[in-house]
Order: C-alpha cells, then sequence, then structure tokens
C-alpha cells in the first residue's frame, strides 16, 4: 500500500504530465476533418507571433488588410472603429522605441464613437450601449484584418499589454496619439514577417464549458481546472525566471490603474 | 443663370443621385486585385442575409462553426466567450417564435466574465477592463464564427437587436437564457442556407475618415456626409414605408431602457 500523502502527489503528478502533454496537443476537433475549405484550414492554423523577420509589407498588402477591418460588418453598418496606423519610423516617432517583437507595421485598433457623436447625437444618454456595440464591432474588424494578414503569409499578434499598446494604457494612448472622448484604444495589431515555426496551440477551455444548448451552464465553472493548470504550465515554460503570482500582481495593479480611465466611457 | 434656390436643388438632386448610385457598386479597393487569396475574396464577398431557406446544417458543419469561435484568439487566452446554441426546435422552446429569418441554427454570443470569476478573483475590482476586454474578444470569436460559416457555404447574420437578440435585449436574454451577472449577451448569430444573390456592399465611410497614419485625425467627422446621405437612401429602399426619425426615436427608447441595465456590467 502506499500512503494517501504519496497517492495525492502521483495524482497531481499525473494530472500535470498530462496537461503538459496536452499544451503541445491541443488541436480543434473540426481541425482533422479531411474536406476543410482553405479559409477554415487558416482559422485553425493561425497563431500569435511573438518575433518577427526584417522584411517590409507591401503597401498593397496593407491595403488589403486595412480593407478587410473596414469592410467588416457591424452594428447597423456604423463602422464604429478607427485604426492608427504606424510603419517603423513612424512608431520610432512616436514611441520612442520599435515596434514590439521587431514588427514591420502596427495599427492600434480602437473602438470610436466619437466620429458618429454629431449624426447621432440623439444617443449622448446612452454611453455603455454605444461603447459596448463600439468594442464589439472593434473585434470583428480586428479578427478579419488578423485573418487578411494570414491569407497573405503575414504574421500577427494583437497585443493587450506589452509595450504599452492596448487598454490597459488608456491614458498613455489618448495622450501620445490625440484620441477625443470616446475613442478607447483596444489593442494593437503588430504585423510583420516570421519563418519561425510557431508554437502548438495554446490551451482550450473544454467546449462543454463554452458551448451551452439553448440555456447557461452554471456548471461550467466546475471545467476549468486541466485548463487552468495548462496555462500556468505554459507560463511557467515561457517564462522560465518569472514568477506567476508576481505576475497576477503587477497586472492587477496596472488594471486597477486603468480601472478609473476606462470607467468614464460607460458614463461615469 | 437659374436661380440660386434651383442650383442648390440640382446640387441636392446630383449628390443624392452619385449616393443611390455609390450603394450599388462600393467594393473594398483592395478587392480588384488579381492575386487574392481565397480567404481574402471570402472577407471582401461575405454578405449578412437577411433570407433563409428551409435546409439544415450538419452537425459537423456546426462544429467546426462553433470551434472557430473557441479557437479564436483572446486576450492572454482567457477565451471570454460564451456560445448558448439554439436548433429550430430549440429556439422555437425558449422564444416561443421561429429563429428570426427562418434561419436553420442560432448563437447567442455573450461576453463572460463568470465564468472566471474564481479562478481570477482578484480582479473583481475591476469590472470596466474586464468587460472591455471581454467584449473585444466576443467580437473577435464572433467574426471567425462568420467566416467559418462562409468557408462551408452557409450565410448568416449577426443580429443586434431584430426579435430581441441582442445587446438592447440584456435583460430580457438574462432571464430567458439564465445568465448569470458578469455575462453579457453581445448579439445572436443566424445561420441558414441560402440561394438569393445578396444586395451590394452597404456604405462604407472614406478611408481616410477611419485609417489615420500616426495620429487621430480630428477632421474625420466632416467626412461622413456622404456616407450618411448614402446610410439614409439604403434605408429609404430597404423601408419604403417607414420613416427615418420615427426608427431613430424607436432606437433611442429601447436604448435608454437598455442603458441602466448594461451600465451594471461595468461598475455601477
Amino acid at each position: 500500500m502506499i500512503s494517501t500523502e504519496k497517492f495525492y502527489f502521483y495524482c497531481g503528478m499525473f494530472r500535470t504530465i498530462k496537461n503538459l502533454l496536452a499544451l503541445f496537443t491541443g488541436s480543434p476537433p473540426a481541425a482533422s476533418r479531411t474536406d476543410l475549405p482553405e479559409t477554415l484550414k487558416l482559422i485553425f492554423s493561425r497563431r500569435s507571433c511573438r518575433s518577427f523577420a526584417s522584411g517590409d509589407i507591401s503597401p498593397e498588402d496593407i491595403e488589403a488588410i486595412l480593407d478587410a477591418g473596414r469592410f467588416a460588418p457591424s452594428t447597423v453598418n456604423l463602422q464604429t472603429w478607427s485604426f492608427i496606423t504606424f510603419d517603423r519610423p513612424q512608431w520610432q516617432q512616436t514611441f520612442e522605441r520599435p515596434i514590439p517583437f521587431k514588427g514591420a507595421y502596427a495599427v492600434v485598433i480602437c473602438a470610436d464613437q466619437n466620429r458618429l457623436s454629431e449624426l447621432f447625437s440623439d444617443f449622448a444618454e446612452t454611453p455603455a450601449i454605444n461603447m459596448s456595440f463600439a468594442i464589439f464591432n472593434a473585434g470583428i474588424a480586428a479578427m478579419n484584418m488578423n485573418l487578411a494578414a494570414e491569407a497573405l503569409g503575414i504574421q500577427s499578434i494583437m497585443l493587450s499589454e506589452t509595450g504599452r499598446t492596448g487598454l490597459l494604457d488608456t491614458a498613455f494612448l489618448v495622450e501620445k496619439l490625440g484620441l477625443p472622448e470616446g475613442v478607447l484604444p483596444l489593442t494593437t495589431l503588430v504585423l510583420g514577417r516570421s519563418t519561425l515555426k510557431l508554437p502548438g496551440i495554446p490551451p482550450r477551455q473544454p467546449r462543454a464549458a463554452v458551448v451551452m444548448p439553448q440555456r447557461y451552464q452554471p456548471e461550467c465553472k466546475d471545467m476549468l481546472r486541466d485548463w487552468f493548470d495548462q496555462m500556468f504550465i505554459g507560463f511557467k515554460i515561457g517564462h522560465p525566471l518569472s514568477n506567476f503570482d508576481k505576475q497576477l500582481a503587477f497586472y492587477r495593479k496596472k488594471m486597477l490603474e486603468a480601472e478609473q480611465t476606462v470607467r468614464r466611457y460607460f458614463g461615469r
């Protein structure tokens, strides 16, 4: 007989190893279909890239990517987004350092309620609704641009925090980019060339925790343990010298600071 | 000589005709490239569909579309979305009428901060930040599903208001779908088959109003006049018996009612 303690130790080790292996083998179930159209293959194989080579992107490709954003669908076709664009020298001039991960081109994607504020002045009283729609639409446009880039063989990443490039640095970006009231910076889409083989797909929450037939499933919270373990292991592999709790504490501090700025966009 | 009055009348008529024609001829500049990859063709040719035929969608295709949502990128890979799914009988049972536009399948796409609330309990103090990320990510997943459907020859529409299916009916959907705190319904993605030739692309704001090199362009507001005319003409053609101002007033009333409910998600 092994002791109870040892039993739990081995169980824990087994879970860790299982979740470590899952890190590198995860794949959408539908990706195994043999009749997948080109676009679905692209959707299932795209990865965020964190290291770009020195090559440039042609103006035609940049136009196609930005057109994919501009021509994305949106609530009542209101196109509540702005794209602030940068080539390498423009980024350097504005931020006094290179584009993160040595990208070739960057687009700060903003939810924009400013541009329509005069045409639809009746709607000034509903900032939470307006901003929710604007942010949702910006997400739609962002994904369209991301996939457009992939289709052209251009890699990308949507940054949420690295290098003061997104929502958590709203106050900083408002000042740097001259964003008026009602324009909320959400992410920076960094584009570039890369020949790196990108790592496996990051861990996904189980289907049953996310896809719920007909009604919300309150048990979804209980299904996230393996996923959270995988995220933790992934973090340790990606940042062997960092402390997970310290990293969380760093985010928390930054989020608390940004909260006051961001909350104003929703009517405070 | 013609009178000043007549001059302005003809100018106005000229603008109206120009904008009427623009309604049916708009196309992304990049769509004229001869070397467009499959996925970009799809991105530029997709349209929202408002009338579906009777056919069903296979379980394999539904899985592929939902996988496209689940495997979309998200902020720190947190997958802050929920998809409440309905086939025809499930929708009928829940809402006591058919899926809007006779769709075959529907997905209520929600921003979800509930599922992670215990794992990341430290972040309870930053609801505006959390919800902004969650809504943005839900938009990303929504577009991935939309394009996945297109790739499989399935048409779709993301509803914002029709049939009480989105953000403006948050209170109604919270009750009908049992949504807990922190789960905000944004849109319903309706999927189906259609053989209709879909109409031209809805009017887009000019590039210079949306794409801004290096810094926000405050003049962007002044560039929207033709676009707004085109939207107005499009509305008149689509709803010949409706009154534009009445429609705006209807939206405004609904938005004001929803505002109080939605604002609570951001910390009020």
